[in-house]
């Protein structure tokens, strides 16, 4: 009984409370559940102090140890302890969805839920955890009802726990509020601490906070028996963007909020919710590849209307300005004030790339090959001075260079069928643009633009956000809200890494929010780098990576420029079908397809929506190879990405239709092909298959293969 | 020669440079100019190490002594230090200019220029520093023009010196990041750090910074022989609000910047320039309250159009809130969140005073009585929570309460030639009123709304911006340059103190950025608040102070409130004359104007905008009479007010046209009146008066009289 006492007075003594022994003891009791297929048990336990806990195993096995559950508030008592289960429901749903454009057609969303009501007696406060789990993992979040004594709060942190098993493998990029085009590490998590610095390599705007900060999604990988996990979080919206903190004592892993100007980590008002914090578990990797779980945690669409949203296969004037070659800027100038600049009257300094002429090049390579759109980059005054100067007023968004015709390229590419993709690139100065947001969006409908690329580069202005603060989080969020209201398309560079929000606006039809094919003209990407990313950043969303890079030396275009793309040509066609995105680059310069005509076929071929996807092999780090389904056609693509070591591949086309027959054209590396020593070397052949065909395919050191499988006869 | 040899090695010894002795020399010469009527003599010096100074006499007496000029930067070399002359400019201006509204007809703006190029040989940079002499001060700003080793450049701190002779007799205010609303101190300057602590009076926002921080315009009166100065600034655009740290051993003021949310002090681009920094001078109390100056130093107008722009004479559903008689709210919920209300099913709660018939009384009234609009605040959803929660989507500007009836009361008030005016009440979250003003303003055009009051009460929302930072002036401005582009006329409460920006923006009709009528339902002003306000907040231009209340108990209107109107009724008819303001509100209730109609004939009677203005006798703190013609009429308008002490008032009648006859209507305190005893006592008698007359009338304590002039017979 001392204990029991003890434990009373350690979170309500204080004040004089005297509580019933019932919900004390309801405090100590273990709620469960069971995911559908049982292989999942979650556990809760409000510990000693009224402190919530949850634990979860996978086929028995521990899987997280009881982590802390709760939010420190700033200037009041924290949600943290003192609490008793006023309420616990449970419920299974189980409901299948077409999402307007995916990996697959129809997603099933089916999971066993727990949502516990806890009441802090100490001060009046309800909260309520919600569980969801799933067969390939576990949700849950933070409630927060309407009531009396929490209305508006101030979250000084979150104090959520992922309390592992051991020292995992994992697959890291350093914490930080302002960006993840990071490397990846791939190490123990004990060795975390050691590789920070390294890993902290310069960016545009960067703020670690921790020598052992590490970002989400978080890939980790059990070392005595290969489980893997993924820690992520869906559906963040008016919340401040998570990191985690590691503990790399114990192995623990705890929730590091994104704070604002000011230090503070939300400014909330009930009722509301936080994010979901997600948990993926399998001891298949694929499985981790496929699953659906941070989709279906976010909310349904509510626009009525999705008949807008396309995906888009596309092509740019932009990999010519990334290496080198040519300028987004049409002058020289430094040192620029937008209003009083006379752009007819300064001296073109000759590099423009967006110009009406060059832009019609594209147009014509673009309608001749079917591609649906052409990006145009430095189309807009402002260019000269735009990057680094923290400047308040740095573009109109409405303004084009004096040698670029808006009606005329609108007119031109409207009657090839093709579409233009607006740029926005705000330099992180936000008040600039939701200042001219509306008359950007009018701009766009007025000449025919339906989709936005936008960018963040540098600091935010004004200067004391964060890329991931919840001011910024809501900002990107009232900018798909106004894009959609002029059914606009929006793919967002810089911008906060996505977290299965395009299932409550698909109009979000890409991200950047990692290091991508721009990497490989400034310096480089490691060659496991796609072998990675499908389990880390594109667990949240597609991600617009620009693949398709055929001319691997960045020197061919700027002389200047030693970089080059740590990948074999081959590989860059394999993308398409292993970084799944609705929205897909062929990034090289039309003058480079030209000369690789038959590789380039893939890249016309391969479908952007899908009906069906199959994780064929799979292991973090090492390779990748998907099949997947074009949308509404019999037609399948094969793509496989390897590490620098190269391999080879053996599947088998099980997934084919029985009974039908196809034809597989391989598009692989040429035996001495090598992602540095060799990389455009390739051969292309053709094969009769079935469903009950087999292949071995060689894979490149950094290379990898693409198969395009059409129903023989069509 | 080892002097010499010690300046030249104390600034440039370091980096190795070599200068010409013709400019070390250039550095000792003085530069000196006089003003038009050459009462003024400004001497600008560079001291020892290259250190810009300036001094100022009066008539032969040292006004300032040397002070020091200069900006310490961000992250380079400063610009304080190490400066040559290389080259002097002076020119004479002198033109007449036409205000759109004002206290006079014409304005003559005339002065002696010096503008010095002053040049920093170690960083290669040039800086200007602009010189205008006038008779009745000086202005001076620091210019920057394009250069290729200034282009960005962040201020640390400005580090302008005003040298004061001694310890001065000072009207201040605490300095502050956030707020103007504090009761003016009247004390020496060697005074001001001990009385600071009880100065700073509680706020919805407020920061102060310093124990001898205060807030320009600062009114400052020499002790030992009578001569006044006022120091402000002018043109405060894209810069941030200036303070005066004050150092009250050498009673040196000095410029401190407001800080944005990283602490720094302003975000420049070359060529820019900084406010003006402005010294009204003179012997005579009332060359204070007459001067020009500070309009003078602002931009013409660049709107084509002005015929839009009108002065305002208006009553408002306004003071029966602030009393606490009645609400803003519709109902008395808290905790609201915008669009998940509905209005239409929720308990009103029966104090909502913008409702649609009450509002018609209040049109009926303006109406009857001759005033152009009625202000209504309260009249749109979300003012259950709107205060003090830091909350980011407080009001969309364009939602009426159910019980507002936007089109009817557009025909009723239409139907009477009356219009209505909008209130805009931000709550400090800035960049949710950028996001509707748009729509909040084509809402006004729709309505046929042709002003607007906007409100800025509590913390800036994101925290960490203050009121005053540049980010915050910028806002204001943008949203000047919006209204205009919708020709709409803005009056701005809590926003930052005007610096004459009328001249540029007439739109900007008015600005509270002071401790208005409003504090005397909250505890009271000062008996001598009006005696002090038109020497400080209004040098930078016109004050929507909402004079006008007659029934000065507020327990009046609501039992629960023990404050009065520190001012007899008399006097509050003075303020009309003596507050200048193109806009002026007749602020108490219709149903107490109905009770004093004879009183209130004078508010009825006098006008807002003017030909001409005499300041008959004026003394900071303790008294002021202003006599004003009205706007294209023969008629002349007398306020006269006073402190606590009451006195008598001589004055004699000499601004009347000679040889025409007018008719006095004279509106004084009873004999026994007294701003707290017996503030309603009054008497009104007409006399028959030239310009040969005068007058002496008694002021009761805390009182004043007014006086209408009308041409005999008119």
């Amino acid at each position: 009984m001392n204990k029991l006492r003890n434990l009373l007075l350690g979170w309500s003594g204080r004040h004089g409370v005297l509580l019933f022994c019932c919900l004390v003891w309801s405090a100590a009791r273990a709620e469960e559940i069971q995911s559908p297929n049982k292989q999942l048990t979650l556990s809760v336990v409000l510990q000693e102090g009224g402190v919530p806990t949850y634990s979860l195993t996978y086929k028995g096995k521990p899987v997280l140890k009881p982590g802390k559950l709760g939010l420190e508030l700033k200037n009041t008592t924290s949600l943290t302890s003192g609490f008793s289960v006023a309420n616990t429901q449970r419920r299974t749903f189980d409901e299948s969805w077409q999402p307007v454009w995916g990996e697959v057609k129809t997603i099933r969303n089916h999971y066993n839920e727990l949502a516990l009501t806890l009441t802090q007696a100490q001060t009046n406060r309800t909260m309520l955890v919600r569980f969801r789990l799933f067969d390939d993992g576990l949700g849950f979040r933070y409630e927060f009802p309407r009531q009396k004594d929490l209305d508006y709060f101030t979250v000084k942190e979150e104090k959520t726990q992922f309390a592992l098993t051991g020292d995992h493998k994992a697959f890291w990029l350093p914490g930080d509020y302002d960006t993840q085009e990071y490397s990846t590490v791939t190490s123990n998590l004990s060795e975390v601490r050691g590789r920070m610095k390294a890993a902290v390599t310069p960016n545009a705007s960067q703020k670690t906070f921790s020598d052992t900060g590490v970002q989400t999604p978080l890939m980790l990988k059990r070392n005595q028996d290969g489980l893997y996990l993924n820690i992520h979080e869906a559906a963040l919206m008016d919340y401040s963007t998570m990191h985690l903190e590691l503990d790399d004592k114990n192995f623990v892993l705890e929730s590091h909020l994104t704070p604002d100007a000011v230090g503070d980590k939300g400014n909330l008002q009930t009722p509301c919710q936080s994010p979901w914090r997600t948990v993926i578990v399998s001891d298949k990797a694929a499985d981790i590849l496929t699953s659906k779980l941070v989709l279906n945690l976010n909310e349904p669409t509510k626009f009525k209307d999705v008949s807008w949203i396309k995906p888009v296969k596309y092509v740019g004037v932009w990999w010519e300005m990334i290496t080198g070659k040519s300028t987004w800027s049409y002058t020289n100038m430094d040192n620029i004030k937008l209003d009083s600049v006379d752009y007819k009257t300064v001296k073109p300094n000759g590099t423009h790339a967006a110009n009406t002429a060059h832009v019609k090049e594209y147009i014509d390579f673009a309608a001749k090959h079917g591609f649906d759109a052409v990006l145009v980059e430095g189309w807009n005054t402002g260019w000269e001075d735009w990057f680094g100067k923290h400047k308040d007023y740095v573009f109109d968004f409405v303004t084009p260079y004096p040698d670029f015709n808006v009606p005329e390229l609108q007119q031109y590419a409207a009657g090839k069928n093709v579409k233009i993709i607006m740029h926005h690139e705000t330099s992180g100065s936000v008040r600039n643009y939701e200042r001219h947001l509306d008359s950007a969006f009018q701009f766009m409908n007025k000449y025919g633009y339906n989709a936005v690329k936008t960018g963040y580069v540098g600091d935010i202005v004004p200067l004391g956000h964060r890329h991931y603060d919840q001011w910024m989080v809501n900002h990107y969020n009232f900018v798909l809200e106004k894009a959609a209201q002029h059914k606009i398309m929006v793919n967002g560079h810089e911008a906060v890494r996505p977290t299965g929000l395009s299932r409550t606006y698909p109009n979000l039809i890409g991200n950047e929010a990692a290091r991508g094919t721009e990497y490989e003209s400034f310096g480089g990407n490691n060659a496991d780098h796609t072998t990675i990313l499908p389990f880390t950043r594109l667990i949240g969303g597609p991600m617009d990576y620009t693949p398709g890079i055929f001319q691997t030396r960045i020197s061919a275009y700027n002389p200047q420029n030693n970089s080059f793309v740590h990948s074999t040509l081959v590989r860059q066609l394999a993308l398409y079908v292993t970084m799944y995105s609705p929205l897909q680059m062929a990034a090289d310069l039309p003058e480079t397809y030209n000369k690789y005509l038959d590789a380039f076929q893939f890249i016309k071929d391969v479908a952007v929506d899908w009906d069906d996807t199959k994780v064929l092999e799979a292991e973090p780090g090492d390779y990748i190879t998907y099949a997947r389904k074009a949308k509404g056609k019999s037609s399948w693509f094969v793509g496989s990405t390897c590490d620098e070591q190269g391999r080879t591949s053996k599947i088998n086309l099980s997934f084919l239709e029985p009974g039908k027959k196809y034809v597989a054209t391989i598009y692989a590396d040429a035996k001495d092909a090598h992602y540095e020593k060799n990389p455009m070397a390739y051969q292309i052949r053709k094969l009769n298959v079935t469903s009950k065909s087999k292949l071995t395919q060689y894979c490149a050191p950094g290379g990898g293969y693409a198969i395009s499988l059409v129903e023989a006869g069509r």
